[in-house]
């Protein structure tokens, strides 16, 4: 572990991605209060996924925000749209997908944002891949950028000069390159959680959708077993 | 009333402000849904308010999203800070008043996004003022624009050519202009609320805050009687 350069908050869903960006950002030696968000999403396993993968990972707090994304409707996430399945994992580049969620990591990063500047961090870390998840607007490197100057003229840390930045450590990794990483710095991945669509009773991955699929193609590239045994049916 | 130019979302907080851009909005064309927040903040009143002047100004619904800001803290309107009382109306714009939320207005222009997304509208207006409230640093035009600018790259609607307006039409007015161009429009602002600190049991404006005195001074200037008595002590 390197020296302690200060705090982060580190968006937290309890998937693959975002465990690793945790376990990126303590290597970086940052203080980490990680932030999870309850939206009424389907795949409510992913916030108990959220809990272990926190602790695990030595985060110092984890706070977990209640918010009404379902009062907006919208994405198959959140309402009662099907989830896409058996879709090649190639075709995520392509359009957006059904299970964008408007404004989804825009309202994160915004809460985000104000819980750095509330306890004094100008660190925000978010698992966001710009490769394999290329058809959400708001995993872009462009949009990143554009988040980051807004917080910068729209906080009182940004205006007093303490610039804020948004971290990004996956944005161009391949899913084999993430969990490579992961696996280097001794993430489990048998705590974290993908499916889009898990059994509501076990929460076991369903193996089909879009997530599940590009974790199961990440797994196998990589040559490593999945411990989830996660979207493998 | 002119020509329906489309959907908006209008950004209401139940007080003179945003009451004023609602009817703005309105007066453009616009076939408005309003969007408040129930985020733990103690002027509870202005959910009333909200509700009341949505109503009042044809608003087509008025949504109320509860979202859990004090989870995060950091602000006298949402902890239990004091709130600053008959400090002189212009020392607003020289320092950040502790009255500053974090990413306030990043997250409600956040969710607007997302609801304006929902609803098919690339519309959003918000009631931000940069000469009263220059203090805050997210009420300033280079923000806004920003803002608008990371919206624009981060959603599908921004992606595929629907240029999304982030609309401020009272960001260069005075207290006092703003006011009268509300009447002009038919604004009731009997029906609003302003108030950092009410009476818990009557809602009564307590005259003394940053925001009674910005309207007392404004009410004066423009030459009009308050019709709520708001901010008189």
């Amino acid at each position: 572990m390197s020296r302690v350069t200060g705090k982060a908050v580190v968006l937290l869903s309890g998937g693959l991605d975002s465990a690793t960006t945790l376990a990126v950002a303590r290597d970086e030696g940052f203080e980490c209060s990680a932030l999870s968000f309850d939206y009424g999403q389907r795949h409510r396993f992913e916030l108990e996924a959220a809990r272990k993968v926190a602790q695990a990972l030595g985060a110092i707090e984890h706070k977990i925000i209640t918010i009404d994304l379902h009062a907006i409707g919208g994405s198959a996430l959140t309402d009662d749209l099907d989830v896409p399945k058996d879709r090649p994992v190639d075709s995520a580049a392509d359009e957006i997908p059904i299970t964008y969620v408007p404004a989804r990591n825009t309202i994160f990063l915004s809460f985000a944002l104000a819980y750095a500047e509330t306890i004094g961090s100008k660190d925000i870390f978010i698992g966001v891949n710009a490769i394999d998840y290329s058809g959400y607007p708001d995993c872009r490197p462009a949009y990143i950028g554009a988040f980051e100057e807004m917080a910068n003229l729209g906080t009182k840390m940004g205006v007093e000069g303490r610039r804020i930045r948004i971290h990004t450590p996956l944005i161009d990794l391949t899913k084999a390159q993430i969990i490579k990483r992961g696996i280097e710095l001794g993430v489990d991945y048998g705590l974290t959680h993908s499916c889009y669509d898990p059994d509501p009773e076990t929460g076991r991955p369903c193996g089909r959708c879009d997530s599940c699929l590009l974790r199961v193609a990440g797994f196998r590239e990589a040559g490593i077993q999945d411990p989830s045994g996660g979207g493998v049916v």
